[in-house]
């Protein structure tokens, strides 16, 4: 049976990749502070980086500071995705990076408008309203879910690294270390939600020991880590914390390393090529 | 110097109601699947319920379903809220509910969207990416937030009741009780960052010793409470619960109540002078 992950799994065997390309139409890096632009930009990377893209994710923010405008253009780019999906002869996934969380009856409507009027194929979300709040969006088993696990913004430690223990519950304790943080909590309830084989993690890249519990407590999980370059994250030593014993399991995100450079394809072929190396020397196929 | 709370407290004393009205024009209570229809059921809300509201609440998902649309739609509402606090010349704050959260240059571009495009007052904001996802959204102080700290769904307790503690801080407990639950832990954090009057906190209606507990642990700040009525939360304990020693600081949020009724005036009247009685009775001054 078809599964959102079934599909990815599928796209990286026949792209060899592991990389997610951020689609992040930010204002000062558009020629014009316009929704034209914004288009623009996305679909120079769309047609450059799909050969080498296991998934396009773009962020909904940067659409929705364009307004109505920016919904259509939103639209439209995920439409070019699936074009190049065609002319390639393979499903490109679209993850809408939108982080939303509401309770059950507005949660539906925005799992409406993420699948049903843009078209994408996942989307992320906040797990902080719990599981009812995700239910909306993973009754299609086709469609998937990241959930915020541990972010890459310096300011994720307020929460995300508290630690945890639940009420009425006796033991504290149920992670291989002697105590448990509110990140990897989540990992473990999301590992155990995933029963349809539909729900992933958002681990920042940053830091790979945190990659690494969050790993050691979703064993099965497909993460989506940013954070490599810009943000400081070393590539190999996220691979290496991160990738579950398949040598598959995450996905790379990038936006500013290939949507600044001259070269968009070439950037995101060497980026490709880099993660296959990295990827081959810890699983021992190469 | 003037905030995002002085505002709201100017229209509290204006109209004598801590009633916020939300705009949730969910696709079954339409006349139509469209647009127009979502349009139509705002406008007659607004119209009817802008004497007795102290602030409107629209929800962004409700909007977004219906896509660049829907977008449209939800910046007409907000500026026929405007022409209503013109003609009864006093301002009607609008918090867009849209729980957003990310990274801080994508939370710039979210609230250049919420503030600037929509040209809405207030947002609400899911702060499970910490101080820093915040940060954007509270530079200008005339704007505000509402956090999340307990909703009203039943997943809630899912992470929202998981007891915290803090790594390499020796003492567990800095609240009056015995152990700290996260959302406690969130709401002492909001009172600490609420350095510019313009933080509050989404607490649901539905559990009284919830609110209590909030209460103690932010003693000055604003509360948005769901959860009176339809998801069966009752007015009189919460408002117990919850209320400031000054018989202010909570908003208690309808929608259905008065969307679902004949005569959504008299709905809003009757809420109000409803909420103003026990207000009345538990600060004596009735």
């Amino acid at each position: 049976m078809e599964t959102f992950f079934s599909f990815l799994e599928k796209r990286v065997d026949d792209c060899s990749s592991l990389l997610c390309v951020g689609l992040d139409p930010h204002i000062p890096d558009l020629k014009e502070p316009t929704a034209a632009s914004a288009l623009e930009f996305c679909l120079r990377l769309v047609k450059a980086a799909a050969p080498y893209a296991a998934a396009f994710k773009p962020n909904a923010a940067f659409f929705e500071v364009f307004g109505a405008e920016g919904w259509t253009v939103l639209k439209q780019v995920i439409l070019a995705i699936r074009a190049e999906s065609e002319r390639l002869g393979s499903h490109i996934p679209v993850i809408l990076d939108a982080k939303r969380g509401d309770i059950a009856s507005t949660a539906e409507a925005y799992a409406n408008s993420a699948f049903g009027y843009l078209g994408a194929d996942c989307i992320t979300l906040n797990p902080y309203l719990g599981k009812d709040s995700i239910e909306p969006f993973i009754q299609d088993q086709e469609k998937g879910v990241f959930l915020l696990c541990k972010t890459s913004n310096p300011g994720s430690s307020d929460l995300q690294d508290l630690i945890v223990e639940k009420k009425d519950n006796g033991k504290t304790n149920t992670a291989p270390s002697p105590f448990l943080f509110l990140y990897e909590y989540i990992a473990g309830l999301a590992q155990g939600w995933n029963t349809r084989n539909n729900i992933g993690l958002v681990v920042g890249a940053t830091y790979p020991e945190t990659l690494a519990r969050v790993r050691a407590a979703a064993p099965d999980l497909w993460f989506l880590s940013p954070g490599v370059g810009i943000q400081g994250g070393d590539l190999g030593s996220a691979l290496k914390a991160g990738l579950r014993r398949d040598g598959k399991g995450m996905l790379i995100n990038v936006s500013r390393l290939i949507a600044r450079v001259d070269d968009p394809r070439r950037a995101a072929a060497e980026l490709r090529d880099s993660i296959l190396e990295i990827q081959g020397s810890l699983t021992g196929k190469r």
